[in-house]
């Protein structure tokens, strides 16, 4: 795709691109002060789902950076919206940072949604998702994303555990994170803009960029984060533009 | 596939057929003494990786069952046999009860070894995998089955966690359990037979008859264990015979 003549609003993910860990990346605080000084209008689309969104946010500024809770999407909380307006009765294997904030789970659940556990995988709780899904409960997984980068390293991510359901129940989950199409347009329509007013900034080639581009927006590939040489390459997915990290990709925007 | 004339071996699934968890199916054992009897030679193949042969095989005898422990070959012992053969320096990634029986972790992995863990699969474990497989080790998993029979109801196999460690990492696992050909191969190698005088018996459809299949060896599919209704109407994998259970597909054989 090419980058759009007239950008009003930026789609950002967080981890890799603003911070790592705990850290903010090299020269991010400022970029994104920049990028806010030049009247454009910011989201912060995230599948993080082993911390609440007000967390993030806590964390987000104690780093430096200047941003209203409200403009951080998540993952998770697209999950409960679709758990709602839909009346399923969900089974939740979710962190338990999360499990607050998602609610109880049903007595006889009709739906198994699934979050990014991390450390609080176990093999009894997915041997429970995976005799529902046989029972033929359906699968909602709040993303696909095969690994993220973690402080230190390369860390699995809870795709594996939605291609693992998937294989074994012989299913195939719906995601309502990134890349879903409708978690985009939720975005763009929450701005008030259409999707060749908006670029998205992110690491993730097939989850951010992919996405991004199935949902008609031009994305930037950052150099930071889960970004391994090649990713630039792909036969199917062409990011918009390719900047070494977030900075250099707000430099591109608003010079 | 058919049935062949002139049968002279025949391979046996262990859990699902001869038994669910420690109870022995009904009219398993009088018929594998009818088996026997009639001067066939048997092995056992078995992908469960979570107990060594040699307890499956007091277990065995103890629900009343009559064989020796050589007649057993598992997954596990086959990994074992290609990390020997082609001297690799392997991460085992191994339920403890059969950690002893594998031999020690290499202080620098040149390959992952993947086993049922069972509830002991973490996250943590799978990480240390998932970043050896990012570095560049190749992953060789004992089995690929999606699921089982546990006595108290279907149960989620170690095929989840090897499609989940292949999604994330990129990778495509070599498995040297049940349904690869060389599995076959070495069971009909040392019971001096060729493939079209050999059957197996199995209750699963891809590893077991697919497998058998892809070996030139006709499969008996039983209604017993993981068998789901559907099984016997796959387009790809052709049972010779689909039968109600071991006592029904023993008297197919011998009358």
């Amino acid at each position: 795709m090419e980058m759009p003549n007239d950008v009003k609003a930026v789609l950002i993910d967080l981890a890799g691109v603003l911070h790592t860990g705990d850290e903010a990346l090299a020269g991010a605080v400022p970029a994104l002060k920049r990028l806010r000084g030049a009247g454009l209008v910011l989201r912060f689309l995230t599948n993080t789902t082993r911390t609440p969104g007000s967390v993030l946010f806590t964390k987000l500024c104690r780093m430096g950076f200047e941003l209203s809770a409200g403009e951080i999407q998540t993952a998770a909380l697209a999950a409960r919206t679709v758990v709602r307006e839909r009346g399923l009765r969900p089974h939740w294997m979710v962190h338990p940072n999360i499990a607050g904030e998602m609610g109880p789970d049903a007595a006889e659940p009709d739906v198994v949604v699934l979050g990014d556990m991390g450390e609080h995988f176990s093999y009894a709780g997915l041997n429970r998702a995976f005799r529902l899904l046989m029972q033929g409960c359906p699968l909602i997984a709040m993303a696909r994303n095969r690994y993220f980068m973690e402080s230190d390293g390369l860390a699995l991510d809870m795709g594996a555990f939605v291609a693992g359901l998937e294989y074994s129940a012989g299913v195939r989950a719906e995601i309502v994170g990134k890349p879903a199409p409708a978690f985009f347009a939720a975005a763009l329509a929450e701005l008030g803009v259409t999707a060749d007013q908006a670029v998205l900034i992110g690491d993730d080639l097939s989850d951010d960029i992919g996405g991004a581009q199935a949902a008609g927006i031009a994305g930037i590939l950052l150099r930071t984060g889960k970004f391994r040489p090649g990713d630039d390459a792909s036969p199917d997915i062409r990011p918009a533009l390719t900047a070494d990290d977030f900075a250099a990709a707000v430099d591109r925007l608003v010079g």
